[in-house]
């Protein structure tokens, strides 16, 4: 039988042995929900990551991350920009729908030639201008941009720069959804602040790189920390035993794992990358790669004992995991050269 | 320093260790979210535990478990009956409001002399039957119960009988709470149908008996399975890593751990109970005890070592875990009593 | 045959003649929905009225006004304090939990020894001040009371100064219930200031004081108006010949029309209530009569021609209406009086 | 001063003279909210005019017919496929995710190669074939048409057969925003059965067609209209003098009012369709002309007395309405032909 080597997706990675020693450590009787010392500390030390004030708490997906952070920025008769094949627009199951009590996503183009899945200031402009200011149109309250975006391609600061100013300008909250945060800050070269820019809100995650059942809601205005504590109880979010997610945060952040992690699956997917040539259909910037490929070739790759998705008629969607292995992705990437 | 001595509560106890094997055990790649073995695997299991077809779902708190399955009996516009000190009503932060998209808490007085925080049909008739059936006034679609109940007192299976004949007579559903639905059932002698009766949705909790953040939703009606399924994505409570919660679940049931673990904690709280006498507050059938104390009584309880928390101003409430010490409830109850 | 004399509700009488005569002047082209200038013109006519700024929008219902306004005092995750015999609670089908998307209320206890279904800061501070500081307990956000109560009884200035200034002191917001404001402010003298206090907002009721389909929701805080008109839109009540609902209010306003229909109803209610003596229930401040009678009784009036609605079992309701002839309540009285 | 002839809109001209009289036949006391006898009639009378069972009852706007209706169809993690340029998507403020508790508005592109703003079944299979059948992504659970279309553009009853059939085939329902279904149907020869099709649910406009504030919402599943009741009442949309909305929609179809009255505002734009010819964007099949013009040439239009929307940077919009003059729209007809 055929070695499968998995290039699904990072979503069901095994747990990081960091982490399990974390879990372990905090096995011990503390205080409920959100009372003991490891959430009572993710405040400061997202605080010191980032450079700035800001409140953090655990949650057990990145979905209710992103719903629980959008709904500071959009009440429920407004409308979140984001990109047409966002997350949240397809693969969340209509949770912003629910968390925001029925608010809008407003649909918006790629804001590059190229392909990226990113906006930018003219992308969302062209989407909101046309909107007439009264109260038969859904107004837009917020912009939410994806970090590293879906077709794994990396906002860069001066980008994030300009997307936060013209939301400030608009009056527009910004929304980051960081399923692959880690990936892009490797990509960036390790700053946090860089790969976040000015965001308002921003869903750290940390499931996809190696964790278990646990990501940062980041809250750059810790004022909305109350009022997210609140919805997150409400949203039946509120893990009793809270100890053993923020334990899995802060072995994540410990000794820069996240990026050590981040940096393994960067460098795996660049091996497959160095393979695709022409058949890349997005830059790689994180660790996701998208290559053309017929339905024959995928047959071939799958019988090499390779596992990825489709993407579509005629591609395909290879994703390395922080424990994805060297000699996996280089084989990969040759087998494709090879086709 | 005084050794402490902790019956604050169940729910922020260690996790057992079977638990933990079966996690490490979980650590291999599998598919993501419920496309997992294990979670696959539920319906089959609890289908055999209760001795007829049903669907079962994890999730990763009680508050979610009872929402999603309430959300299947009882629409946005009708009304839930319970208990006015259900949990749902006073400890869930306004959660049935945000997954029923509204619908109504119909607060029902005790159903007993003696208060047990248990309904009955004639204390739910007394609140429903003067409700006008017309449309200015909230309709009741369903009923919810705690086993055990929010004093610690367990429902028999007589009583559970009557519940659900007259909920069908009256066209209404049935929800269990089961946050303590094991120390209820070890209580009846270990028998899961005798403890939940024919209720149409169960949440079945593992958390305060030794789990670490699943619990499981059981559907008496698997054809409301798909339902669910999409609503707890929705809800943004669908984990990627699913095989870690699944595994808890089937960890609990292997070798009936759950029945094992709630002897253990029950046995302890009839240790406490037994230094009570006339300050019992309520029957004690389960793990829980309710006692009246002056604050300096609680206080000279406290200076020995003990933690519990106030229950108003005149009691006090005693929890115990899976993993309380036999001395300690032994030295509880005889301080108690020595009071 | 017996001739019917209608006490059965104020809510379906006749259409006053000056509404008739202000829709029919209304009938010519203009902008729609709120566009035209008997709509626009409200802010300033209801400032007037108030002797403070305010901004003032036309709805259908009550229902919608009562929603609308709580809307602005209240999060979806948030409370609002009201009379358990509240209409909002027990005749509007649930509104508010539809319009606060799940929002709570808390039912209060009447605030006086004789019953009144009034509030004041001692009963509410009985409901909120046993409630934890904690996400798992849903917190009050803001209070409504009605005026005149669903007693029939009416709030008076002083006791409105106790209530706003509680509810600063406590931070939550303040909205009126005003279905019969009309009748409130008659049996206040006639001022308006009197009767509203320092509210946030009122919903002030014409419908069931002679008009057709318009009542006025006010908003204290004029900041608050587009937010309520984004929502109103959003909840299907922005009519788009809008101007016959404003025409309607304008007339109501011209000349006091209001107060005089108003005065009209309540000495139809006193008439009434001079018959009942001891039989009263609550003082009878408005147009409202309850009175005890038994069922024999009350087939008696009826027999006499006189229509209304039982009140529970022992009791009957009897409401004078702004065209209730004089005649007729006073007939009613005597016929009371001569049980 | 030039006279003024308004082609802005058809949803604030005057109400028709037999609406007046209804109304003021309706203004003798009788039961409150849909108890009177001419609401209790709406269900014969509309299944009368379409032929079989249905249900009916009044709304004040076509908003809340068409979410009350859609309400039916559709749950709240679900979907609704319609046009693009839907008046449910970009001209009701959001009220569909309001109503349908945050279920989301599935965008589908014209069905014709000449942009009519109506859908097909081969327009829709290919928005929604693609969507994988899992929790992650949001299902679609009925359709929305609209009769005539956002372009003033008529579904034959060959096209509504087709697209009834293929909501049957894919188990989606199949509903109708009617706001100027009575011009629909006076264009394909006055039967409202084949204006109707065999849809689930209609939203039955008379607003725009001469009436003040009523609309009927029409369910052909009449099962559902106890479910209905109790969500119009929820919404605050259950108006306590109902007899008047009742006694406007009578009096629309006593003698066939509502189409003599769309027939005139169908002829009328006949009249300036006459005068656009190749300026036509769309075909001119009920009350709607859209015409490329220049801004010169619509401030030509304008300066002749002429009053109309823009249509985009490059077009008009000329709506007529029941009372429109024929003179006007000659004139109009004219003055384009002329530019």
């Amino acid at each position: 039988m055929t070695k499968r080597m998995p290039f699904l997706s990072d979503n069901a990675a095994s747990v990081h042995p960091d982490i399990w020693d974390a879990l372990r450590q905090a096995d011990n009787p503390d205080m409920p929900y959100d009372g003991d010392g490891l959430s009572a500390s993710l405040d400061d030390r997202f605080s010191e990551i980032f450079g700035r004030e800001c409140a953090a708490i655990w949650v057990a997906t990145g979905t209710a991350a992103n719903c629980l952070g959008l709904a500071t920025l959009c009440q429920p008769h407004g409308g979140v920009v984001c990109h047409e094949e966002a997350h949240i627009e397809v693969d969340e199951g209509g949770a912003p729908g629910f968390f925001l009590h029925g608010a809008k996503l407003m649909l918006c183009a790629d804001g590059h030639g190229a392909e990226s899945a990113k906006l930018t200031p003219e992308s969302i402009a062209a989407l909101i201008d046309p909107i007439r200011d009264d109260v038969h149109q859904v107004q837009p309250h917020a912009i939410a941009i994806t970090q590293a975006s879906e077709y794994g391609c990396t906002y860069r600061p001066e980008e994030l720069a300009a997307l936060s100013e013209f939301a400030k300008e608009r009056g527009l909250g910004l929304h980051m959804d960081g399923a692959r945060f880690a990936n892009a800050a490797a990509f960036l070269g390790g700053s946090s602040s860089d790969a976040a820019g000015h965001v308002d809100t921003l869903s750290f995650g940390f499931i996809k790189n190696g964790g278990m059942s646990a990501e940062a809601l980041v809250l750059f205005d810790p004022a909305q920390a109350d009022l997210v504590k609140y919805r997150r109880k409400r949203a039946g979010h509120l893990q009793c035993k809270g100890r053993y997610l923020a334990a899995q945060i802060h072995a994540m952040l410990d000794g820069d794992l996240w990026l050590e992690n981040a940096r393994s699956a960067n460098a795996a997917a660049a091996e497959i990358a160095a393979g695709c040539d022409e058949r890349l259909m997005h830059p790689v910037e994180a660790n996701e790669v998208f290559a053309r490929c017929t339905a024959e070739e995928r047959e071939a790759l799958r019988s090499q004992g390779f596992d990825f998705y489709d993407w579509g008629a005629d591609a395909a969607r290879f994703v390395a995991a922080w424990n994805t292995r060297e000699e996996d992705a280089v084989a990969l990437g040759k087998a494709i050269a090879a086709l």
